[in-house]
Order: structure tokens, then C-alpha cells, then sequence
């Protein structure tokens, strides 16, 4: 099969590497219908974090299950499956409150799935789903392909948007400040329209991610940053800040930000990677009161909660993508998004397996 | 009259000064029949935050009131009153959302109170309050002496380990992990205990502390500190550890154990003072979901709850004061403090107003 493989600083190349085999029992191979680059996959396409040796890159994707392990219950061939940007079981001490990003058994896309075998990573072909019945979930048949870009959201970037405005503890009547306007920060304006915010800021420099976070539920854009962002939003809250922040890029910077535009009492929901490990002001938040929750978002936690609802249109996240491209331009996805070209990038497999009965149509608007 | 000045390190003196005048309209000036000294104020006495100059020191006391400005509405002369550790006027924008240490208005007792004036410090005979309606709160009629110890701790401590508590989400049947057996991690177990934790481990390695800690509702004492003291609560929470941290030391060491006896997807409640500015590591607190909230306790927004418990002995915080000394014997009651002879000590001044009508007597057991 292909699949992505990143060798160093934007070097990402479509190449043949071995079909996986079930190997476990438990696991699934999923064919991939769609999958996308996320702003975390930007950190070592920049060279940020270093790519010490070619791996697997890719960690989101939907597609349809080919062959289940003798254990596998849940999960059947045939169904179109949603799938967590990391492999979990659903059943350790962690998965069921609310955290199967910390599963005791569970890993990462593209590394070693800690049963002795690699695990693929998302932008590829197929995909080995270690724990099928604990990180996927099926469908209830086959969604309109329409539906497809909205349901691979659910991988990561819906989820993490909506971790993100949990974590801040937005509910009805709560005013909000979202901190970055990548696909992630769009996201968790809707989350937040959609958990009842009364008031919610995107920070943005962007007209065309200003236009989608407004069509998400902003109501006030702010495009300024540093010193003069805080005091305009500080300005728009009643000169204290915002009770919920919502932090969706991961520098020392955005937190700060974020920790300054909370009011005392207010909390910072974080769900943006820690790049180059910032470090929190404690003193800061002790005077002032400043909650920071949140982390790498439990996504497989909400997705059964968030389906219905992009299945019958209510919450509809595909704008974040606004270009979609053949597998094969793999290279070109990543550029798009580093050059800022693009939000997020939708890319699809263009040979897919006639058994799984899925044309690879449909979906996102190109941008 | 008479009240404690701090010279430095280890020299806190019992001093001459100017009694208080009012000056604003809106202040009060209240006889002190109960203060106290705080861990807090260890830092400066211990020589960790040095003292610059001569300056007043306490901010937990219970009085009468002796005299009031002319705008004052809701304060009476001759009101048995709890004083928070600062001052407020619970009517800006921070106040009525419970954060009323971030009053815009307020300040600190023992500093200048923003309206160009001293505010006294609370362990000395007299004390004007800048924002008498704000920051007073009145007992109905006046307290049986053996209850002033309990209202004393609504000054700080009480209230101090109920936002800990409250920070951390602590709901009934949540697991606890009480980090600090001071007064404050005392009164933290006692919330805890309160809110319907289902198991409270208290680490501590006195036993004196222990005894307090099981009376208030530990189930579980924990002696061991560092990697040891985090292995064992691990231990016994089924080797993720707690939902719920009340870190009540604030050095960096303690706020690493709270971190790591918290479970993924657990909260840290912190309101111990950060002393040498320990930051957060916001990599560990991502990669397992663990928040982190509280800050400097917002006491007032809590005395009006917790203080018909405390008036009809529902809640009884009193046993954390394990040493009772007249306010002229305040250098040993620091003493006392420091070397761990005492938890926490009472001071009565010795010569009460007549006018006050309040005699000096009752209260907590002498150690």
C-alpha cells in the first residue's frame, strides 16, 4: 500500500511500505476513505520538533473495516468506522472517566502500538486498528459522502475543539475567548455556540478564517494581538475578561494571552500541544484565580455524543476544510497549510479497494 | 494602642502605634477579641520573603465593632464581626462573581489600603477596615465564647481549605489527596469531608496532624513524601490515583506531588501561596489532563455558607488551633509556629474595651 512517511524538515512523501496484517486478534484494517493534516503534524514538517529517523505520519481518519481479529465484537467488515487520533481500549482504569488519551494500553498512530507491532499511520491506505472495538466506531450504515468530511472532524479537531470549551467550562450564558484560528480554534467556537456561550471572541488576523469562525458562532472578532489583543478583549468584558478562554495553538505566547484575557475566577481550557514546553506563571494564577484545564483531548469519549448530531446536520465542522486533495498530493496538503494557503486539508486515498463499496467521492468544497 | 510589627527574620514585636482613625466614610473600626497567625506569615518571619522594613503583620481576626464611618449601611456599632484576610467591597465586577480577592477596590490588611491610608494589620488591638459593609460580616447577636475559635477560621483557614476543596471539583463520592497537614490541609480535609468525598487521604508525617486530619475525615493517612508518597497513593487508587488534589503548601515540591497523585483527567485545587515562584509544567498537565484551579481563597464569598454550620456546630474548624496565647506573647506564638510546637495559635489581646462588651475568655483548648 502508500502512505505517508515524513523524512525530515518539509520532506513528507507518498511511498510503498508493507500492507498491515492483523496480528493480535483485536485489532481491525481499516481502509482509509479520508483522512487530513493536522496543525500538530506542522511541528515536525517545520522542523520544530525534529524528525529523528522517517516514520508514518497522519493520525486522522475515517474509512471501512476490511478484516477483524477472532477477539474483535463490536466492530464488522463492511462498517464505515470513525477513528481517535490514537488507538485506545475502552476498558482500562482511565477510558471510561472520560480520558482514553491516557488509555493504560492504548498509543499512537505511526508508533509502536505497544504490543510489539507498528502501527500506520492515518495518511495512508489502510490502516492496523489495534484495539478495533475500543477506538472505533461504527456508523449507522454507510453515511452520505457528503456527510464524510464532517464525520473525519470527529478524528480529532470537533473533538478537541469541544475538549477544549469542557475543559473552560462553557455552558449557557458563559462569555468566551478563543485563542487561534486554525481548524481546532474554529471548532471550539462551535463548541461553544453549541454549549450556550452568550458571547464569544475569536481572535483572528485571518478574513477567510474570520468568515468561517463568524458562520461557527462568533460574535465579536478581534484581530489584534499581544498588549493591544488582551485590552480589547479585556475591554469587551466588562474591563475583567472573559470567564471561559479557550487555548488552541500551544506557544508560550497564545497561553499567555489566553491566562490574560480570563477574568479573575475564569478558566483557561487548553488543548493546544505545548511546543518548546512553556511553563505556567503559578504567582499569576493564584492572585487572579486563573484555572488552566484541559490536555491532549479524549476524543473517542466524545464521539458517540457528537455523531447524531453531524449525521442530522445540527453541527456541521467540514468548513475547517477548505481544500481537499488526492493522496498522492500528500506534499502539496503540507505546504498548503504551512504557507497558510489552506485550514485544514482533506485528502483522499484515489484507489480504493472495490470490496469496501465506497467511491472516495463527495464532501469538502475545494477552496 | 498595641499591635505585632515584623522587623525581619525571626523578630516580630509587639508595638506601640497610632490607634486608627475613620477616614473614608465607609470604613469601621473593630476591636479585636480573636486573631491569629497564619502559615503565610511564616514566609516573611522565616526570613523566605525578606522584610524590606519595619511593617504590621496578621490578616485573620474577629471582633467588635467600635465605631463606623457615616456611609455605612449594613455594620453596626457593637457587631460581633469576621473580617476576611483583605478587604473588599463585594460590589465591583469581581466581587459578586465570587472572587473577591480580586476586588478592585480592595486590599490587604497591613498595607496601603488604596484610598491613601494604612490598613492595619489584624493581630493587634484595633483595626480600621476600609470597606466595612463589603468586608464585615456580622454574627447574629453575639457568639458563645467557645465558638470564636470557629469563627476565626472563617477569617482564612476554613475558607481557604473550602476553595482548595471547591477548586478541585470535590463532589460527593470523589477521591482526595490532601497535600499539607497545616491548618489550611486540615481545614481541607474538613471540606472535603463536608462535600461528600467518599476517601480522603491526608499525608502527613505528625502524628499530632494525623490525629486532627482522621477527626475531620481522612480515611487514609499517607507518611511517605516524594516518589514514596506518590507510589503508595497511586497505591490506593487503583494505580491512577485521585479525582481530586488540594495542594496546601505552595513549594514547588508539593505542587509536583499534588501533580502526580492526581489522575488523568483529575484537578489540582491549590491554594497554598507559591513561594520562589515555582511555574507549571504544562507538557505533564497536557499529556495527562490534570488542571490545575484555585488561587488566593476568595474567603468572603464563602463566610455567609459556611457560617450556620460553624454557629450551630455542624462545622467546627476550631481544633487546627491547638495553642492559645495573649496577643503580648505574639513573638512565641510565631515561634511556636515555626518550630512545629503548634499548628496554629490563637492571640487574644489582654486588654479589651469595656465599652466592647466582650470579655476575652473561652475558646480553644491549650495545647
Amino acid at each position: 500500500m502508500r502512505a505517508a512517511v515524513i523524512h525530515g524538515e518539509r520532506d513528507v512523501r507518498l511511498e510503498e511500505v508493507p500492507d498491515p496484517v492483523l496480528s493480535t486478534g483485536g485489532d481491525a484494517i481499516v481502509r482509509v476513505v479520508a483522512a487530513c493534516v493536522c496543525g500538530s503534524d506542522l511541528w515536525p514538517y517545520r522542523g520544530v520538533t525534529p524528525v529523528q529517523e522517517p516514520r508514518r505520519i497522519g493520525h486522522e481518519f475515517v474509512g471501512v473495516v476490511e478484516a477483524v481479529g477472532e477477539h474483535v465484537e463490536r466492530i464488522r467488515v463492511g462498517d464505515f468506522v470513525i477513528a481517535p487520533f490514537y488507538d485506545c481500549d475502552m476498558t482500562c482504569e482511565n477510558c471510561p472517566n472520560g480520558i482514553s488519551t491516557s488509555c493504560l494500553n492504548g498509543g499512537w498512530w505511526g508508533s509502536d502500538d505497544r504490543m510489539g507491532a507498528f502501527a500506520d499511520g492515518g495518511q495512508g491506505e489502510l490502516v492496523r486498528v489495534p484495539h478495533a472495538d475500543g477506538s472505533l466506531v461504527a456508523t449507522p450504515g454507510t453515511p452520505a459522502p457528503e456527510l464524510i468530511p464532517g464525520l473525519l472532524t470527529l478524528s480529532d479537531v470537533a473533538g478537541t475543539g469541544h475538549h477544549a470549551a469542557v475543559s473552560a467550562g462553557v455552558g449557557p450564558g458563559t462569555t468566551v475567548v478563543v485563542v487561534g484560528d486554525g481548524a481546532v480554534g474554529l471548532c471550539a467556537v462551535l463548541a461553544a455556540k453549541r454549549l450556550g456561550a452568550e458571547r464569544i471572541v475569536a481572535m483572528s488576523r485571518h478574513e477567510d478564517r474570520q468568515a468561517i469562525a463568524t458562520r461557527f458562532g462568533a460574535t465579536d472578532i478581534v484581530a489584534e494581538r499581544g498588549d493591544a489583543g488582551i485590552a480589547r478583549v479585556t475591554e469587551l468584558f466588562g474591563g475583567i475578561g472573559a470567564d471561559c478562554v479557550l487555548e488552541c495553538v500551544g506557544t508560550k505566547e497564545s497561553m499567555d494571552q489566553a491566562l490574560r484575557t480570563a477574568r479573575p475566577g475564569g478558566t483557561v481550557g487548553f488543548v493546544g500541544v505545548p511546543n518548546g514546553g512553556p511553563e505556567l506563571p503559578l504567582g499569576f494564577m493564584f492572585s487572579n484565580n486563573v484555572g488552566v484545564n484541559g490536555g491532549v483531548a479524549p476524543v473517542r469519549n466524545y464521539i458517540e455524543d457528537l455523531l447524531p448530531e453531524v449525521l442530522d446536520g445540527r453541527l456541521d465542522p467540514s468548513p475547517v476544510f477548505d481544500l481537499q486533495l488526492p493522496l498522492d498530493q500528500v506534499a502539496e496538503a503540507y505546504a498548503a497549510m504551512d504557507e497558510r494557503r489552506a485550514v485544514k486539508v482533506l485528502l483522499r486515498p484515489d484507489r480504493v479497494s472495490p470490496a469496501a463499496g465506497h467511491a472516495p467521492s463527495g464532501g469538502a468544497p475545494s477552496r
